[in-house]
Formats: C-alpha cells, sequence, structure tokens
C-alpha cells in the first residue's frame, strides 16, 4: 500500500481527494491537515465521509514522510514550501495554480506577483492526462489545473489537435459555473439568498485560467466569460471557433472519436433523441468523466464544441488522482469508477 | 403627505420596507439608515430599487423627526433606544422581536436576558391585524410579527376563534422555510453550496416564535419544528391539532372561510383540481397574502392546517405597512397591492 | 375605460398579460379565454390572481367586440384569424411570432411554412418601444417581441446606434434562459428530476429569434447559442462583438447612458462594489425593466455587452402592455410599475 | 456469476438499479427491459451509464430465464405475472407496493383494489434488512419498501425497538420529499415552472405508505404528511412521538447508536458542531445510507425523531441490492459502496 497524504483537506477539493482515497484500493490514507478544523473527525466536516473513515485532521505544521503528498491549498501558498514538502514525498500533485504555468512571467501576468519559486516550474508536468499522458508516467511532480481551464482545454483538443480550427481567429468560451468553484469560504456574494437563481456573468474577459488555455493548446487569441448559475457541481465551456475553409461535419465526428477512444474519461455526447443530446454537467456530479459535443455551422464555419465537467472531480481532485494512477504505475482509472447519477 | 424614515434598511425586512414605501402614495420616504452601507445608494443594495429612488444610505445617528419610524434592527438593540426615536416620531412599528411580548419574564425565557424597556411593553400593539386590527386603528405604537410565528397563527386562527380544537392537547407545527428568513448576513450554513437543496431540520422544538404563538392564540402546549428547504422566499406552516368530539369538515370550512371574508389578505386555498390545490408559498413573492387550506381526517378528529406566506412581507415588511396602514386611517390595503407571480 | 380582451390566457404569458390588465387602471378586462381551462377561474390557473377578479375562462369561440385585443396564442395560429380577429377590436397586439418579420420570406426560412397571412405583416409594427416607440404612438397593430430577440436586441443596441461595432464581423450572442420560457406546457424535457441544475446547451446556433434580431439591428452575421439554466423566470444575454477601431469604454458609457435616458425601462447596470455589479435576471421577476451593461477589452476591442430581462414581462408580456399604453395614449409606464423583488 | 435481469429498465428505480449491477462484482447484468425504449442504449436514457455497458433496452416479452430478477414495474402491474415471472428465476425482488403488505384486505383498504395473487403475499419477506436481516439470507422473493415508507421506519425504529414510546398516542411523521420520488413519467404537477421552488404539502393524511408502516412496526395511531420540496433526491422524516414517562436523552442515545452498530448502512448524526448536525438528505444521493438522529424534549415527553434518505437507493434499488446480497449469501454491502458526495 502507498502511503499518501492531503495537505488541506478541509476544503472542496481537498473533501473530494478525502472521498477518493477513503475509498482507493492501492492507497493509505495517511494524513489530511487543516488548520481550522484541527483534531476533529474529516466526516464532521465532509458529512459523506461518516463510517468511511475515522480519521481527524491534523496539524498542517505535524506533516509526515509519506509516498505521496497532495497539496490542495490555497493558491500561492504551495510555492513559499515547495522545497519542505519535497523532503517529505518523492511524489506530490499540487491541486493550486502555483505550478501549472511554466514560465515565470506568464505566472506574474496572471496572477500579479512574481513566482516565489521559479526553478520548480519545469519540474512539474501540467497535470492534464489527456494532454500529457506518456509525461506523466513514472513523474514525479504533477500541477493540478484549472476547472474552467480543463472544461475548455476539452472542448478544444480535439479541434486543435486535428488541426481543424483557425488559430489566428478570436476564440471565445463561454463558461457556466456551479456554485463550488468558489471553494468552501463562504462571501457575500454566495449566500443563498444572493446566489440562489443566479445568470451572473462576473467575469467577462480576462479570467485567470485563459493562462492554462493558451499554454496549452497553443491559442493567442482566446477569451473566457464566466458566468454563475444556479448548480453547485459543475462547468459547461461552450466554445466559439471557426474551422478552416473545407471542414466538415465529418471531420469533426473523427476527431471527437479519435479523442473518446484515446482516453478513458472522455465521452462524446451526440444524440439525435432523448433528454441528454449534448454535454451536461448534472449527471456527471461525483464522476471523472469529461464529455464533450460539437455542433458545425457549414454556411459560415461557425463550431460550437462544448465540455461538460464536475469541477471538483475532472475539474480538480478526479484528474489529480488520475495523475496518481499514472506516476505511480495504476491502471489509469483505479478508484474513479463511479459514473454519476441520473436522475439528479 | 406622511414622512417616514426606515431605521436598519440594508437588511432583507429593510429593503422590502423600502420597496413598499418608495411606492406608497402616502409616504414620504425620508431617511433610510445603514450604517454598513452608509452613502452609497440604497439601489446598490437593494437593485430592484435602481431608477425607482436616488435615496442613499444616510447615518442611523443622524435622525430627523418624521411622522412616522419604522425600525428594522436586529433584535434586541430597538428596546435600548426607545426612549430616544419616541422622540423623533409619534408613531413607530418595530419590526423586531423587542416588543412582541407582553410579559417581560416570557420575552426572558424565549431571549435569554432581561428585556431593558420593560416599561414600553404594553405600550406595543402586537403588529398582526388579522388578530388586532380594531387596536391598531390610531394606535401609535405597533410591533412586527415573527414571520414563523405569523404563519403559525394564521394557520391556527380559524381553529382557535371557532372553538374547533382541542386546547389542552399538544399542537404540532412544522414549519419549512427558505433562506431569506435568516436575514441579509451570511454565515456558513448560508453559503450556497451547503444550503443549496438542503431538507434541513434545524430545530426540533423551543424555537422562540413559540412564544409569540402561545401569547396570540393563548395555546399552552404547542411545539415548532424549523426545516430549512430550498427557497429564498416564503415560508410553509403545517399545523397538527386535534378537534373537539363532532366538529366536521363544513365546521371547519364555516370558519376558514369567515376568515376570509374578514381579512383583506387572508384566502382559502382548497381545490379540487389544478396544481395550486392547496397554499404554497412561492406564488406569494412580493405579496402580501396569507393563504390557509385544511384537511380533516374526520375518522380520528386529526385536522391539518396549512398556511403559506412570503415570510418578508406578510411576515415582516408587509404587514408592518399594513399596520401603518391602520394606525394612520389608510385604506389597510394601500401600497399592498402585488399579487405575487405566476409562474415563478 | 378601455375594454380588453386576452385570447390564450392560460398560458404562461397569458397569465402575466392577466396580471397586468386586471390591474392596469385605464383597462376593463373584458374577456380571457382557454380551450383546455374553459369555465374555469382563472385564479385556478393563475394562483396568484385569486382574490383579485372572478372572472372566468370563456371560449375562444365566442369572441364579443373590445376595443383591444391580445393575441396570446401558440405560434403559427394568429395568422390564420388575423381576418376575424380585426372585425373585433380596432387595436390588436399579438404576442406570438405570427407579425414580427416584415418579409414573408424570412418568416419561411425561420418558421419553416410560408406564412398565412402576408399581407397583414406591413401592418403591424414590431412590438419594441425601445426601437419603434414613435411609430407605436397611436398605430393599431403592433407584433410582440421574441423573449431572446429582446435580450439580444437591447444587449446590441447602444452599440449599433452609435455606430461603435463592426458590423462585417460575427455577433456571437450567448443566452441562459430560465424554463419559464417553454410555456406552461410540459414536455418529458421540463420535467423537474431532468430540468432541475440544468446547464443545458439547447441550440448551438440557429435560433429561430436570430431573425427578429438581423431584421431589428440590421445584423448580417449573427449567432445566438441557447443554453437553459436552473431558474424559472429570466434571460441573460451575453453579446460578443468587435468594436471599430479607436472606440473607448468612454464611448461606450455614453451610448449605454443615452439609451437609459432615453427609454423608461432601460436601466444600466455597471457597478464596481456590491453584489449586483452587472445586469442580472433574478431581480426582474415581475419587472418590466431591461438591465443593460457592458465590458470593453481595450486590448482587442472584443466588447461583452449583457442584457438581463424577465421572459414573461420584458421579453413577452409587458413589453405588450407598453405597447398598448403607446398606441392608446398612456403613460408608457402605466400599469407596469412593479420594480422586481430581491432577494428572490 | 449471477446472471440478473432487471424488468422495468427505463423508470428511476430501473436506472440506479442499472447503476448498481452494472458495476456489482459478482452480477453479470443479462436484460433491462424497457417497452418505451426498446432497442435503445440503455445510456441514451440514463446518460450516467455511457461507456459503463453497451446493453440495450429488450422486450419485455422476451425474458431468458436468470438467477436473479428484479421487477421495477409501476405499482399494480407485478401481481399479474407473478407466476411467469417465478418460472423465470428462482430469486425475485419486487419494487413494486405489490408484495410488501401480507394482509390482502389491509392491500385493498390503501391500493383501492383486490390484490390479484394473495396465495403469493406471505411468500414474500418485507425487503427491509433492518427489520427482516434473518429472513432475508437465504430467501426467494423478497419485496421492495416504500420510499416514505423506510424513510419512516427507520426514524422509529429505534424507538419502537427499545420501547421507548407510547404506542397509543398518535405518531405524526412529517416528510419533505424530492421530485425523482414521482417517478420518470412526468404530469403537469412536475412541469419545472410549477415544481421549482415549492413547498407543496400534497397529502395532509391517508398516504398509502402508512400502511407499510403500520405493518412493519406494529403501530395503529400513525399518520403520514406529505410535502414537496425543491430537491431531485431526497426524503426527509420527521417524526413525532411521546416517550414513556422518565425515557431519557440518555436512553435515546443508547438505542439510536445499537441500531447503527448493528446495521452497515445506518448511521446516528448528532453533532454539537459544523453544519451537518442532523441527517441531511442531500448528501446521500447515490448513497445507501440511512442518517437518523433525535431530539427529546424532556419537559413533556415530544421525541423528535429524523431520517434522511436517498429515495432511490436506500428507499428503492439500494435496499433491493442489499436485499440481493442476502439472499446470495454475498457480503450485504456489496456494490453498495458510494458514499455520497459534499458538497452537493
Amino acid at each position: 500500500m502507498i502511503k499518501a497524504t492531503i495537505v488541506g483537506g478541509s476544503g472542496y477539493t481537498g473533501g473530494e481527494l478525502l472521498r477518493l482515497l477513503v475509498a482507493h484500493p492501492e492507497i493509505e490514507l495517511f494524513q489530511a491537515t487543516s488548520r481550522s478544523h484541527l483534531g476533529e473527525y474529516v466526516y464532521q466536516v465532509h458529512p459523506n465521509l461518516r463510517k468511511q473513515t475515522t480519521l481527524k485532521f491534523s496539524d498542517p505544521d505535524l506533516l509526515q514522510p509519506v509516498d505521496m503528498l497532495f497539496l490542495a491549498l490555497p493558491h500561492g501558498s504551495a510555492q513559499h514550501k515547495i522545497d519542505q514538502y519535497a523532503t517529505l514525498a518523492p511524489n506530490i500533485v499540487d491541486l493550486s495554480a502555483d505550478f501549472r504555468l511554466h514560465d515565470p512571467q506568464v505566472y506574474e501576468h496572471w496572477y500579479g506577483s512574481p513566482h516565489a519559486a521559479p526553478n520548480w516550474l519545469p519540474k512539474f508536468v501540467y497535470g492534464l492526462p489527456e494532454l500529457h499522458r506518456e509525461e506523466l508516467r513514472g513523474a514525479h511532480f504533477a500541477s493540478g489545473v484549472g476547472c474552467n481551464a480543463t472544461a475548455s482545454n476539452l472542448a478544444l483538443l480535439p479541434l486543435v489537435k486535428a488541426g481543424l480550427i483557425e488559430l489566428d481567429k478570436q476564440v471565445i468560451i463561454e463558461l457556466k459555473v456551479g456554485s463550488s468553484e468558489g471553494g468552501a469560504e463562504g462571501n457575500p456574494g454566495t449566500h443563498h439568498p444572493e446566489r440562489a437563481g443566479v445568470i451572473r456573468t462576473f467575469s467577462a474577459y480576462g479570467h485567470r485560467h485563459t493562462g492554462e488555455v493558451m499554454q496549452e493548446l497553443g491559442l493567442t487569441n482566446v477569451s473566457l466569460t464566466m458566468t454563475s448559475v444556479d448548480l453547485v457541481r459543475g462547468v459547461l465551456a461552450t466554445a466559439h471557433a471557426t474551422v478552416k475553409p473545407g471542414v466538415t461535419t465529418k471531420d469533426l465526428w473523427k476527431a471527437y472519436r479519435s479523442m473518446a477512444v484515446e482516453n478513458p474519461f472522455v465521452r462524446v455526447v451526440k444524440e439525435q433523441r432523448g433528454l441528454y443530446r449534448a454535454p451536461e454537467p448534472k449527471v456527471l456530479a461525483g464522476s471523472n468523466y469529461a464529455d464533450v459535443g460539437f455542433d458545425l455551422d457549414e454556411s459560415n464555419g461557425h463550431v460550437v464544441s462544448i465540455c461538460a465537467i464536475d469541477n471538483l472531480m475532472k475539474g480538480a481532485a478526479g484528474t489529480a488522482v488520475q495523475c496518481m494512477n499514472l506516476m505511480l504505475g495504476f491502471d489509469e482509472a483505479l478508484g474513479l469508477e463511479f459514473p454519476g447519477l441520473h436522475p439528479i
């Protein structure tokens, strides 16, 4: 059994990691830390884990060596202690934004301050297996992924990989997101009477995850528009791009199907009947799947590519466990079998 | 025109009062205070009031004399300054719990500390027109009403007034409530991911509003059970009582119909067809109506009486304006004409 | 008093018209028809109207002459009987899609069958006062407006009117819509367990309302993408366009402010603080306001213009009453005073 | 591997069974039938099963022999063909109401028509392991359980089993339920605009599941009040009873803890801190747990006992699989490991 510890276990990403690792057949969950809930049973914070584990939250300053360390801390924290963390475990997945961008200047552009450990940036593989599966096998350091970036990247990946879209034309990505994206700490805007029933476009352009999309897909003219809607888990990316002259729906089918064949957690959803004809995040709650779909207006080359994920799973903890499986040589899907619910 | 001021205008009850008074044909809204939003336009806090008023929140320490003062402060506040408020206006409606209970000992029992102005308690009329209409006409001081107490009182009033139920048997009232009941200040439990989709029984018995129900209906054996559900505005009280031997459904119809005839804001909802056969709070959002209904199991005398209200209207601001109308000699329904929406 | 009749009163648009006309100070509501609810009280279908009116639904085949006729029938119906309706009333507002498009060929393109009364098309004014106020004054025939078209048109109107955007570049409009858009008749996709919590992109491009946007704004390269979210009332249009070289945020402020000054039901929402910094449909439920806002990325000329409306009000019944007010010479805002609720 | 077939696989209970059996390590899912979706992939109806199974819905008239038959048909159907089903499989779990009540007269009382196969009633074990674990081991025929009955039975079981409550006093059970209880077939009342945000008391007393509670707990004076709230999955039962003189909170703790120790899927939730102090259905979506809690007013003996379940799992499919595990000698919890999500 592999010993693993979660640093930062009381947030939503940490809680989802806890759920996955407690049940993972190859993992012994060793510690989960929380400063604010120190000494409490993890099930007192994450009530779904009652009768699953009797682990208590431990002190983040009293970490013990393990095989695998998951860092689920707020952005900007891990980079200050990464040297120390590296002495505690040979394998690290950091789920924050700290090690996703390779270029320190790009990091500073999007996050507003210089990176504290720029020498570590090249050591981290960007932790999206659909983009970096081979690099992740046997790697020791993987970043997490931005949830909005992941939905965007997986919406566009079939188009970019197959060379089907014009790269010099603007790509507009509209993201509709649930409330768990904001994390476990509330603020006036997450107060239920103000947050229920919203359709709230809170960022017209310039969202930080834009940097991850540009880096990973090689796009230069891309804009993310963020809108909060009434849902707890889930994000839907609707990406608008322009296909190259002559590209047909048949070409797109081929590109999307290839992606689904090559990746265990990607599915193409494009049905002619039934209620679920396109990707839909609500049926993905708790699942690691990314559902992708598309429509092409052949009259003008306007392609609309859609990707739905659970932001806490494929957009965070699920992908982190998927990375761990690749890093440690397990089956990529191990511990990620829950398929989601219908109805929900 | 009557000059009116709202002390405490940035909360939800204060906001609803603002909406009502801005549009009230006999009222000139003079001041609305807020310490935390001092100097801001009221529409920056209550976005529905944009283009309705250019009033800004003023300093609660700089109140000017007016004809009518509404106190919409947190519980426990108004009682400490009531002498001062009384020098500023001849007419006061206090929407907090401070002047609802007549007996200082009863107040201390439910609110946990001695009342700071017990001499004022007898001066206030309990501000529910369905119970005290004649006393309110021309009165100068009226209390507000507890939202849960109001739903409970109006559910039981037809039965109590007509002498139809056994008063020595326990009355169990199950209240299902929306999130706006908790006020505009958030807490961890109102964080959207934790509050959405709840069915959360947060108080099995002993809710403070029990005292208002006991006082106003003369009941001694009554219990309120509180459950939060996913809704912003609205409360439904489902009251379980036992009718006296021989009481029939026909007797109940008579009692409920009388109540609806006598009270402009009470409606009986008991239909045999359609989707809205029983009282339902969602169609009451923004409305001052209390919808009541009932079912009697004639085999054992178990009567289930139901009342739906909008907690911010009939349960707070709407009733306060209704009281003002009675106090100042206006038509009781003035400014309270909005009937609610369907669908919503 | 003006006598008015609603043909098709049991649907959601008809219900909203009923609410508005019952309370309208210059209107005597004469008949409201419904084949499926014939003989029922209107409040049995629209429970918010209990105690507001004792009108019963009457037979659509037994219409009597009135001053003003509102047609709230399913699309494709009114055009077959418009000659007959015109004998019954000198003034008609048709809320369906039948008389919105002026060109019969354009109609056939979007609605799939030839128009049954093409000679009537030029007689109808497109019923959006923000576009055709002067034509509507004294007009006898006005069309309704598509709810999605209205949100789109009002999002783009300040930009188009002031000549600020490139008309040859594609305009992408992402619409997020509530469930009442689909009307009062359910289908498998509106079954609550399937519809709750959705983020469902049901039309990537080619929505019928595109025709109205093209006609009214003179745009040729515009695409509407439709996504259902969990809300009953409300639509948010997020429009992506490209400003002409040199256009600044200051230019946009000027254009948007002018629109709000000229139109009683348009408001600019663009705040630097508070929770409601941008247009948000939830606070508009029941209100006739269209809230508009914008963001400009000056680095690349990408402008994001946002418009929020209540689809049943500004997107249907509210605008119809606003048209009637103009047609009959009343104050444009008469009967449309309800400002919406906060919180909700 | 045990071959199993689901008769009636396109409903919600059938879909949940499909999810569980597709992943069950000892089961080979052989057929799943659906008349309305004949020939479709099961994942076209239950989108969470995409990439889980390539099974298609088969003809209910073409069933083949298997080891285990699950009947997930509408109430009143299985009793007419039970003889035939019994020739196809030695083991049957019927999830409808057809074989829950042992007494044909009781069945007729609650379901309104005589039972078609009364001779089969004594052959079925009531399929709630918490009540009939030993009988279920090796049994060949088990009934399903009513979801509301299960929440009620498990709320009251600790009190009844330990002899703590007065059996001659009325027990009032208030049930708050999500929309999936009504099944996959929509009706006007489940249309999203009408069903969203409801607090709808649709049955004040006399719900059919009352019969199951009376039979299983031996209660004679019990009433179920049903209220729909805005949630898809989940039911909360809040039961009001009266303890015998002298019963203390300590006695209750002992009774509830025993129940949790004896039953793998029962948990006591009664915390002094945190957000989840009492049972809450939303964190149980997809889980087979029944969470129970209680509060006792020692001043008058009023006990409020609460039970939360997922109506499709512990209230239907989960319990059915738990029964199968017992019937076939597997570990009781096999295939039921998913613990639910937080947040959701």
